[in-house]
């Protein structure tokens, strides 16, 4: 008889971890991706901002798994699931039978029912995303630098960051960074430092995940790199022009957007139940509610913790969750009992202000500063994949330390200027 | 009395000589460009075949010159030359008055007349162009793996490189060990050793700036790493099904152009006589006849050396030509003597073939094999731009070296696949 199959969708966190896991387990494997690479997504800010290089973040799929003949990886782009006949349907006609299915598709960003602001308020969530915001940002200097018009001039020297969680707070520190220190000798008719840095909440702190003294800390010292911080007003407009914070009008040439994420549409192709954002709603175990042979994980999936609180959507809660449905699969195709149900253990919360600083909360141990970026930075090195990332990464940050000078300023991918 | 103004179009190697070499004279220094970065060119070809990152051969212009508060540099599309008037001018409507003008502004690929090509052979000139190859060559490796018709397949694995200059011979032998060696482990339903790589040169041999000795040297060599060399038939046509060679259609998914360049609009913007790859033709000390204060330099410019060869369009002879012109100028302005016409003075000629074996011609120096393979690549190291860059590069090398495995094997730029 041939060897069990499980399909998994998706090479982001949860679905590699449970890759990795079912090494030597009696499965075929048929890994399913749209990209062909896994993206570091915690680092993903740094290549926005022109710290890191896109291949240091990210790695082809197949070359993880070429020494484990029984995983089959697949560029493919699947636009349906079909219980009755057990299949995967690609974009491209393509049908791929499954005995086990995992939906680890993750989930995009979302604009609370404004999907017009996404054209002038770029998300991050890919390294195109990424290569997308560097662009920007790159550009409003450029074209600053040759507007003469003031007002306009001021516009283009303005960034608009919405959302105040890690990824905001990161953006937005970097940002500063680069108009306040990196850049300022490099221009000759405007002064850099004189560009406006906005990080918009519309929540009552920055950072509402951590302590509200943590909170202050990371607001503070966002201030003190020249981010203006902006709390406890919501954004009701996004234009070409700028941003409306409540009744206030501030013109802007440069909006990012860090405040919300949608699933993908995994619960949709199963028809089973999804909360809110788009997320399928699953048993203790991470099966679907009457299909045990389902299991959607990671940032697609909606999980609750025996306390009743929601598992969060970060890369350990992926990983954990792609390692217990890999030992459940692994137990039922050897005969042993299942694993209790899913248990989530929070490691932390960490984020980054500027090039020097971070707020860590590991419960008991918490640390602001620069010891808790030094932390931030071991920590992130560690979990980086593949000899040669860990020390480019090592190296990149090193660099940057040393000479205080930005690797991947690079306008590119596509045409700066028309032909 | 305000400085002469020098305003220098083009960042290549010819425009950024000049302005190094300028430093302490005394002029005011405009460097416009439409891309932010100067493009190491030579190894461009390996940012195609996921050998380096993008980041590793570009660097930021603005960066280059912090320290030289002197010259300005603008990120700006030049559409035309007034020499009534001597502006320059942007396609924004910017208008940038000269002195002195030098333009620096290089080639594209050209398709003899055939532009309906470029759409299925890409080129190689921009990082973006790189990307794109990239993508193609990866994407097809990828497409093979999914396909059930073997015409088809074999087909994708099919690759074309037209033009038997030095970067046709570097993209045919890396794409070679790529399919021959580092790839090969990592495919489930294809042997990526199946892939057919031509070589076509319409010429009666490869590499035909070298001795024959040394282009059959580099055929043996692209024969030995899986590469199918033909000379002496020219293409005749291109589709998105592959390429007729003379009389014979082979099906190729994937085709690049590395065939012939045409130069930059220079010589129309200036109403200057141009020769037919729409070089401008200029006088012994590179000024435009009829203009002394008009120089053009480079790739865009055709130059005679005073035995009536002309000038080869190679990073070494446009730093030369950048050099000659800031000697001119420099003497202009602080009234000494002009130095005597342009002479070229050859410094060789360099290929690599495949990641290990080089071709390298220095007139007496003539060597081939692994020990050209550490000239070519101790001068490039040699000669890349930044310290940063220089480490970055030697350690991807290295790191490939040791482990065989590229590390920037990313499919990015546009999306793989419909969303």
């Amino acid at each position: 008889m041939a060897n069990h199959r499980v399909v998994v969708v998706g090479s982001g966190f949860a679905g590699l971890q449970l890759v990795l896991d079912l090494k030597g387990a009696p499965a075929d494997i048929t890994l399913i991706d749209r990209r062909n690479h896994h993206l570091f997504q915690p680092l993903l800010y740094q290549v926005a901002t022109t710290l890191l290089a896109t291949s240091e973040i990210a790695w082809p799929v197949r070359r993880l798994f070429r020494d484990r003949p029984e995983v089959k990886t697949v560029l493919g782009d699947v636009v349906g699931v079909d219980r009755e006949t057990k299949t995967v349907r690609l974009r491209d006609g393509g049908v791929i039978p499954y005995d086990t299915l995992v939906l680890a598709t993750g989930a995009r960003h979302a604009y609370f029912g404004h999907d017009e602001w996404e054209a002038f308020a770029p998300g991050l969530k890919t390294l195109e995303d990424a290569t997308t915001i560097r662009r920007r940002v790159l550009l409003a200097f450029e074209r600053a630098e040759l507007e003469t018009d003031p007002e306009t001039r001021q516009a283009q020297l303005t960034f608009a960051i919405i959302g105040g969680g890690p990824t905001g707070v990161e953006l937005a520190g970097i940002i500063a960074e680069l108009a306040h220190r990196t850049l300022v000798d490099e221009f000759r008719s405007i002064d850099t430092r004189s560009a406006r840095i906005l990080l918009i909440e519309a929540g009552p702190r920055i950072l509402p995940v951590f302590t509200p003294d943590m909170s202050d800390y990371g607001a503070k010292a966002l201030t003190e790199l020249g981010v203006t911080v902006r709390t406890g007003v919501p954004v009701t407009d996004i234009s070409a022009d700028g941003v409306r914070i409540g009744e206030e009008f501030v013109p802007a040439r440069t909006v990012l957007w860090a405040a919300g994420v949608q699933a993908s549409r995994a619960a949709e192709w199963l028809g089973a139940p999804a909360d809110r954002a788009g997320r399928a709603i699953v048993e203790p175990d991470l099966t679907v509610a009457g299909a045990p042979d389902v299991f959607v994980i990671g940032d697609t999936a909606s999980v609750t913790t025996a306390d009743g609180k929601p598992v969060p959507g970060v890369a350990p809660a992926a990983k954990q969750q792609g390692a217990h449905v890999a030992r459940i699969i692994r137990n039922r195709l050897t005969g042993k009992p299942a694993p209790g149900p899913f248990v989530y253990r929070h490691q932390g919360n960490l984020a980054t202000i500027g090039r020097s600083r971070a707020v860590v909360d590991f419960g008991r141990i918490k640390l602001k500063g620069a010891l808790a970026w030094w932390v931030w930075g071991i920590a992130h090195i560690y979990f980086l994949i593949g000899t040669r990332s860990r020390f480019a990464v090592a190296w990149s940050w090193l660099w940057i330390f040393m000479s205080g000078q930005h690797s991947a300023r690079l306008i590119t991918q596509k045409e700066t200027l028309k032909d």
